[in-house]
């Protein structure tokens, strides 16, 4: 029986931590794609308490204490007005989350970022809670993110943006990491929702272009991505939740368009023909811009539309969706490749039971890609974001291709003090393959495994985003 | 090589040893899902031979004989007159099932109901058939009921059901396990079935309504929720095999429902509009009575339309459906979150493929519940009651949510020897729990982890679904 | 630290081991599927070069290469212009392709087949690749075949063929391993293809017959099945990357056939239409000659259109596709039954997330089968055929049915070569059988164990096919 958190967690064989403490441990880190504020980093914001830290943006948390069957008032709503007692609520929860990543997540930062071993759990809740906000008070998000060993980080921004946050960072020479941005035009490509006019008029706006036309939308957006381009940006990021692929003709187009600015909604196919249309042409801006296009595929959002006024987005009421749509991602990445526009491309899976197909596809666009792994699945996502999901996931991925040019692991995350999923991530890498040695299934080799672990950890990211360091 | 069906079986580490033997073993039974017959425990029944009580009515049993190639004849075709003959081919089969839940459940039924331990196989089994049904003689439904343990149990019954067997088990009060009816009404959904007239002739006089419109069938319905509440129900159960959810108006409905009695078939649109109100109507009631709704999903009902007519439903020609249906799932839930009418439910999910959109969904409707777990997938079902079924079950549990929240265990049977997959999933859970422990995954507070165990063998259904014991 | 390949590769318990060195390991070969020239048996082939036999045509190694963002002219483009430059890139990627299959198939060819255990990568190459070459020189296709065990093999093949080249195989007595061709009507199925009009030209030739009727069409195919049984042939073959299945009548069907004839393309419910009537036609045909009917089912195929022109069809641009058609395919095998025509049937699925629901399915066709397991999933195939794939498959085969009756491994290769995946998979299925030994999951029986393992490995095939040894 081992001691949970000991320096050897998660390494179940000798080869596994030779190959984790030789070679991966050190590593620095590069989250190319998380969902942090730019803003809190140029301010170097503190927090208050460690609720603030720990739970005033975190739905995986906020799923726990409903699931706990806390009402929304005592979850979201008590993240201002009582810190202690919901604090005191996650502790109430969290040894019944056993075998739930937030399990590992919390006590991989009380451990690492408190030097906290105890167990956290309704007794200890009030003595934690102080000790926690103590330690705190002498941190902020920019020691964080020094002292966790992070290089470079790649926020996720709106195409309207002004990226001014990041031109301030950029500018304080007191902070040497680099934070990048990403350009997400969802707010773009989903032309049903009621907001889309008035994005679009903050989209005129942001380019200094009047959108008459799809040609018109699609050229504002290349301004913005040459806009993005200028301050360092190397990627972009889709969430695809919508089928995709109808072809149209730019006449259609138009009106599609002219529709949803008239406020009118566009019928499920126009919808399609539109994304289709302008998803690709972004994806040939991309290319051109040597950017790496990201597609976050299979989610299914704002299923509890109750709770949607109260709670706004993105706030844990979004599930993985069944699957179906495989065969028309293919046909779209096609059509790209067919016009050479296909840029370096990460195929998020939510759903693990497309994983496989989407490695299968993946690999059926790598002829000609002049770098490695040019179009691959990325690291597990979301409800997969599990020790069990990444497993898959590693294996998924080297069963169906060469796992040494996988791209590795990312927070995706909102939260300052979740740069130990990277340390998590990579105990599971190193115990995947470890495992592999020690049961003789490949050859001893260190040097070259020992290779490929570092490649995974930061070295092939690198090299595909194309970032300078 | 540990020896099979050892005390430690399928404990593969010390921590599962100490969880099984101290905390899980000894728990009580509370079966809140089955399919036996209320009348055989009224009666008391007791069996002739070993393969009436096995090979009876266990399709499972007849899959695996016809997957060796005997013909019908000689596997449902010969319950009674070839009792010696078909248990002889069971034992024949059972050596070539290794790796089967079967093999299992076999073997544990009979080393802890009739203390043999011997290889069940040709040479074997007249020797073991003798034993077997000498054994039996000294039993019956009760005494098989008593000595395993089970405090309570629920049947699955019409909505039709008069309950008498079930008033006169409990009048009896030589018998103190509680029985109590659930409330299945299928037949009330499958407008499309030929025996649909007939069936709503039946609720009429149950019900003593008239039904004469969509409202009226409701309200039959509700009479007899109504009566069941006063015999005890506590749960209501759907098999959904079909598409949900189709919006539609009362006049809709109530041609819907007219056409149907005329004996003419809805097509899929109609009755896809007609489950989804009707559901969406007896939910609203199971909420208001405080009833647990489940839901079982996915199931490919009488794929061989040849034997149909010959052994009837429910003989081992279902199968497990694809997928691609949570989406109207969730929206079928979300539709009753709205309108504050989503009982306590539980999702039980055939393919396991759909097992973790489904958890992922089922913590979106969480937020206010006022009880743990409230909407939560239910233990692995059917073809998925398997070893690696149960484990995989675990892990999408845990890894989605609290796993301390899960409800457990339910035979789902027709057999009353079955009691011991309840011994067989604690073991399962003991080694998935213990194993995190012997890893170093977790604390080893066995305390909690007991307490945890302890909840998801018994306490935490005895409070889901409110029994008073 | 186990020894990479050493003797008791994969078996990771004592009861793995006996039962591999005792019982698996010396079995015949009975290769049931793969797509091997007969004309290089015939005229037994030598091979120049490693590059020809290893890179020749293997589309998973190109795959791997692409991976790595070689362009098409070093890969495909290079197979005979640069041999050395092309082994040398392989040897190049291997060490990044650990837990891929084809590090493990690499490894087990060099070392059966030529008996070298170094690590081949960049450095080695070279060396390597002489060292191959001249160890090739003393081999011929025939002894590659006799040295590897393989009793049987059946080739996959068009109905148009003549079959000249297994004609002068079974007339050599020299060569006393059984080439029996197997019926893959595809070309005849796929009436959207243009080339169908003159396929179908090729058939009426061959056929001796003229096909002016859909009745005519099943007609040539009667007469070509007739003409294969002649040679021997045990086996069709088919492969359904489409749905299945709408009725139609004689006439439409006529149309259609007429439709296609003429050129122009059906639209998607014709082509299914017209799939379903000719699958059941031939199905029907399979019975009466008491074949084995195979489905290879769920592959997404030519998905890089841009590529296709250049590499041709099975270059290693196809695809896993998602899910969503066990349906329609359980109608299709119920109306065989329901009219007496179903053959012997294995399903692969290439979709591991379909194949509980395949084992689910073809499970209810298996009453009144007259042989064991009747309908079956095949082997894991294409991207499932991985140790996970596997193991995966091992345990829903098991969990599902009855393993003991498992037709067992394939090669399903292109290459000569690749009969150690025999080897491979046996010691995958006794680690699997061993495991449960080694846990206590079932009676330690090696005698039982030993006599499925036996069946699996080659006697479940000879006696399901139907093939004299």
């Amino acid at each position: 029986m081992r001691k949970f958190l000991d320096s050897d967690f998660l390494l179940q064989s000798d080869p596994a931590k030779v190959l984790y403490h030789e070679y991966a441990e050190k590593m620095p880190i590069v989250d190319y794609h998380c969902h942090i504020s730019p803003m809190e980093i140029a301010l170097d914001k503190r927090y208050e308490t460690i609720t603030e830290a720990w739970l005033g943006g975190d739905h995986y948390k906020w799923r726990l204490l409903r699931a706990h069957g806390y009402p929304e008032e005592q979850v979201t709503g008590a993240i201002n007005s009582d810190p202690l007692g919901l604090f005191k609520r996650y502790a109430a929860v969290l040894p019944r989350a056993v075998g739930n990543p937030l399990y590992h997540w919390t006590y991989l930062e009380m451990k690492r970022y408190f030097g906290i071993e105890e167990i956290l759990n309704e007794d200890s809740a009030e003595r934690i809670y102080a000790e926690l906000n103590s330690k705190l008070k002498g941190m902020s998000v920019r020691s964080i993110i020094k002292s966790s060993g992070v290089k470079l980080l790649c926020t996720t921004d709106d195409p309207a943006d002004t990226l001014e946050w990041h031109d301030m960072i950029a500018a304080d020479e007191s902070f040497d990491v680099k934070v990048l941005p990403a350009f997400r035009p969802d707010k773009a490509m989903n032309l049903e929702k009621p907001e889309f006019p008035s994005y679009i008029e903050k989209l005129e706006k942001a380019s200094g272009t009047s959108i008459q036309s799809f040609s018109g939308l699609v050229g504002a957006l290349r301004r913005r991505i040459d806009f993005f381009a200028s301050r360092g940006c190397r990627a972009a990021d889709h969430g695809i939740d919508f089928g995709l692929y109808e072809e149209s003709s730019e006449d259609e187009l138009d009106l599609i368009l002219k529709k949803a600015l008239e406020g009118s909604a566009p019928d499920s196919l126009e919808a399609e023909k539109y994304r289709t249309a302008l998803f690709r042409a972004l994806a040939a801006c991309y290319k051109s811009y040597g950017w790496v296009m990201q597609i976050h595929f299979g989610a299914l959002r704002n299923i509890n539309t109750r709770l949607l006024p109260i709670t706004g987005p993105d706030s844990g009421f979004d599930g993985m969706n069944g699957n179906g749509r495989v065969e028309k991602l293919s046909k779209f990445l096609d059509s790209l490749d067919q016009a050479g526009n296909l840029p370096r491309t990460i195929l998020y899976s939510l759903n693990p039971s497309e994983s496989q197909p989407l490695v299968s596809i993946a690999g059926c666009f790598n002829a000609d890609a002049g770098c490695p792994g040019k179009v691959q699945i990325g690291s597990a996502w979301w409800f997969s974001d599990t020790k069990d999901g990444m497993e898959a996931q590693l294996a998924d991925f080297a069963n169906g291709t060469l796992i040494g040019n996988f791209n590795g692991m990312l927070t995706d995350s909102r939260s300052f003090l979740s740069y130990t999923r990277h340390e998590y991530f990579r105990r599971i890498l190193c115990n995947y393959i470890g495992q592999m040695v020690e049961n003789g299934e490949c050859h001893a080799d260190f040097t070259s495994l020992g290779s490929i672990i570092q490649d995974i950890c930061c070295y092939n990211a690198i090299r595909y985003f194309g970032f300078k360091l």
